[in-house]
C-alpha cells in the first residue's frame, strides 16, 4: 500500500517519528498454539493489518518490529508477502520490556545492527495486537510526547477494580472516575525513553510492562495522558480474535476502489463518482492503466479490496478488464469473499450506434457468467456520453 | 429447555438459591440504537442467552429479570419466544444500583409485587450481557456467599490501571498483580445485601456500581473473590457483540441432538452413539417421538441447535422425519444457518432384503434433494441390525 494513502489527519509539526512494535508475545492468554500476532483474519496475519495501520502513515519514518527469534522468518515473509515498506525486523528478548528495548537501540547502538538507523526525536511504542489504531490518535501522542517528554492513551476502566487482602477477601474497591486503563499508542522524546531503559533495573526489564512507569521513574517525566478511541483495545483472547475479524469484515465490505484509465473525461466520471459515493462507503481513487505488472494494483490486493469499480472509455471494456480479473485470480481474495467489479463503460464517441452499445453489453454478460464462477461477479455499466 | 440440561456440577448443599439479572442497561457504549442486551445475535436476542444460562440450572429457583418500564413489552415477548421458565419481569430504575434493588423487593417487599416471592437464602447477581456464564462459577459464588455473605468473580487486569493528576498527566500507575478486575456473577446471603440497599444512600444508588461494595460498607462484609474464567467478560462494545455472535456459532456447530423413539434397540444405538461423539461434540440425547406438537422439540429449536441425528427403527424413516423437518422450516434456524440432519434409520427385522434397504435409501436421497432448497441437509444411513 502506498505511504500516504490513508493520511488525512493533521501531520505533526516537523520533527522526526519511527514507531517500535513490539510483536514478541507467545500469546499464552488466547488458548493456541500460534502467537496472535500471527493469527491469520480473513487469511491475512494480525500483525500485518497494526503494521499498515502504522505504515500508511507518511510522516512516520521507520517501523521496527520486534518479534522472538524464532518468528523473524515467518516476519520477513509476512513482510515480503503484503509489500510492507519501511519496516525492520529486530529480535526480540525474552520479555516485553527487553523486546522494546531491542527495538530501540537500533536507533542509538550501532553495535546492535548492521546499519544504524537515524535516530527519531519522537518514537511511538505500539503493541502489534492492536491492529485499528487511527492516525488520529498517533499524531495527538506525538505532539504531546515532543511538549511533555511522554504521553499515551487512555480508556475508561469498563470494569471496577479491586485490591484483595492476603485471605482473598475484598478489601477496597477503587472509585473508577479516579483511573483509567493505560492503553497504547504511546510516544516518548527519543532520549527520554532511551536514557529509561538504560539505567532501569533486571526487576523492571523482566516485570514490569509499562513505558510510561520507566519514564516517571527514571526520568521524572509525568506522561501527558490521551484520552482514545474504542478501537484502540489489545487482541487478548480467542473472542477478540473474533471480533476483529468481524471489523475487518465490516471495514472491507464498505470500501471500493475506483479504477480509472488516465484519460481525462473519465477522470472526470471517476471524481463525481466519488463524490457521490464516498458519504456512504470509503473510497480510493486511483487512475491507473490495467496492466498486469502495475505494483500499485498488486498492493492494493494484497491489502484484501473487495468492491471495485472499473471506469474506462476504451472500445472493449472486457479486455481492459481481464489483466484485473486475472491479478484477482491469482489473489487469494475471491477464496473468502465474492468480489464485486462494477465495469462503467463510458461511450465518448460521437458516432455510436444503439446496436454496437449492446452487443458490448451482451459480451459483458457473457464475460461476468464466466468469472462468476471464480467467486468474481461482474455488473457492467453503459454510458453514452455527449 | 428443560431445567437441568446443563447442569452437571455440584449443586451447593440445600439451600434456595434465586438470581437476579439487572437489565436495564441503554448500551450507550455500544453506539446503536438498540440497548445490548435486546441485540440479535443469530436472530435471538443477547438477553435470552443469559437467561438460558442461568435457567439450565436446576436449583436457581427463581429469576428475576430487570429492564426499563419500556422494555417490558419486549422482554415478555422474549420469554413467551424462546419459551423461558421461572422468570419474573421486574422494572427497573434510573440507574443500575436502582434496577438491582427493584429487582430484590420482589423477595422482601409485598407492595412492590402482586404475588411475593419466597426469600431466597442466598442470591445471584449477574449482568444480562455476560450471556457465558458456567454453572461452576455460579456454584463456586454461592457457596463462597453462604459462608462469607458475599463472594463475587474476579479477573486479572488486561490493561495496567493509571491514575491521572488534575493537570491530565500520570499521577501513578497502579502495580498490576495487587489488584483484579471485579466481575460478575457475585452472591449474596439475601438479607446482607438486602439491608445494605436499604441502608445505603441516594448517592450511593445514583453513582455506585459495585454490589460488593455496598456489603463491605453497610453490612461490613468483606466478600469472598472467586477467579472466575475468560468468558465471564461484559459484552461492551460493538465489537463484544461481534465476538459473541461468533462464539455463539461456535458452541452451535460443536453441538448435536441426538432424537431417537423410544424402542429399547433403538435406544442403546442412540446410547452407543452418544458415547462415542461426546468427546468430540457435545451431544444431547433425548428419547421422543417425532410428533408435532411435541413442546420439548419446540424448545430445542428455539434453541437453535443445527445439528441432528434421528435413529429410528420404524419401516419408513421419511413418514418419521416430515414432522421435524416441517418444525425446522417453521423455526428462523435454517434461513441463517444450514442445518444438518443424519436419519439413522436402524432395520431389526429379521427378513428384510437388501432390495427394500436401497428403495428406502433412494427415497431418502429425494426427500434429501427436496428439503436442500430449503436449507436442510439430510443424510440418510441405513443401518441392519439382527
Amino acid at each position: 500500500m502506498e505511504p500516504s494513502s490513508g493520511s488525512c489527519g493533521v501531520r505533526p509539526a516537523v520533527m522526526s517519528v519511527a514507531a517500535v512494535l513490539p510483536a514478541g508475545g507467545s500469546g499464552e492468554r488466547l488458548g493456541g498454539a500460534t502467537p496472535k500476532q500471527f493469527c491469520a483474519l480473513q487469511g491475512r496475519p494480525l500483525v500485518s493489518y497494526t503494521v499498515r495501520a502504522i505504515e500508511r502513515i507518511s510522516w512516520i519514518s521507520d517501523i521496527i518490529v520486534v518479534v522472538s527469534p524464532e518468528n523473524v522468518e515467518t516476519m520477513k515473509f509476512i513482510i515480503e508477502k503484503y509489500g510492507h515498506e519501511r519496516v525492520k525486523i529486530v529480535k526480540g528478548g525474552i520479555t516485553r520490556h527487553r523486546s522494546i528495548f531491542n527495538g530501540l537501540k537500533v536507533f542509538a547502538e550501532r553495535e546492535s545492527s548492521n546499519h544504524l538507523l537515524q535516530k527519531p526525536e519522537v518514537v511511538i511504542i505500539h503493541d502489534a495486537v492492536r491492529p485499528f489504531v487511527e492516525e488520529d490518535i498517533l499524531s495527538k501522542v506525538v505532539v504531546a510526547a515532543k511538549k511533555h517528554g511522554a504521553a499515551g492513551a487512555i480508556r475508561p476502566l469498563v470494569s471496577t477494580v479491586i485490591a484483595s487482602a492476603a485471605d482473598g477477601c475484598l478489601d477496597h474497591s477503587l472509585e473508577r472516575a479516579r483511573y483509567r486503563a493505560s492503553e497504547m499508542p504511546q510516544a516518548f522524546l527519543f532520549d527520554i525513553i532511551y536514557k529509561a531503559y538504560q539505567q532501569c533495573t533486571d526487576y523492571d526489564l523482566d516485570y514490569g510492562t509499562e513505558c510510561l512507569d520507566l519514564a516517571l521513574k527514571y526520568c521524572r517525566t509525568n506522561a501527558k495522558l490521551v484520552e482514545g478511541t474504542a478501537d484502540l483495545w489489545k487482541v487478548t483472547y480467542k473472542r477478540d480474535l473474533y471480533a476483529a475479524e468481524s471489523i475487518i469484515k465490516d471495514i472491507l465490505s464498505h470500501q471500493v476502489y475506483v479504477i480509472t484509465n488516465v484519460k481525462e473525461a473519465v477522470a472526470q466520471v471517476g471524481f463525481l463518482l466519488h463524490e457521490s459515493l464516498k458519504s456512504q462507503i470509503k473510497v480510493e481513487t486511483i487512475s491507473i492503466s490495467l496492466s498486469k505488472t502495475d505494483s500499485h494494483l498488486q498492493s492494493i490486493f494484497s491489502g484484501q479490496c473487495y468492491n471495485f469499480v472499473c471506469v474506462n472509455d476504451k472500445e472493449c471494456a472486457i479486455q481492459e478488464t481481464e489483466p484485473l480479473v486475472e491479478m484477482l485470480e491469482k489473489s487469494d481474495i475471491p477464496l473468502l469473499h465474492p468480489v464485486v467489479l462494477i465495469l462503467v463503460h463510458l461511450d465518448v464517441s460521437e458516432n455510436i450506434s444503439f446496436s454496437i452499445g449492446m452487443e458490448e453489453l451482451t459480451r459483458i454478460k457473457k464475460f461476468a457468467r464466466e468469472v462468476k464462477k471464480k467467486n468474481i461477479l461482474v455488473y457492467g455499466l453503459l454510458i453514452q456520453y455527449k
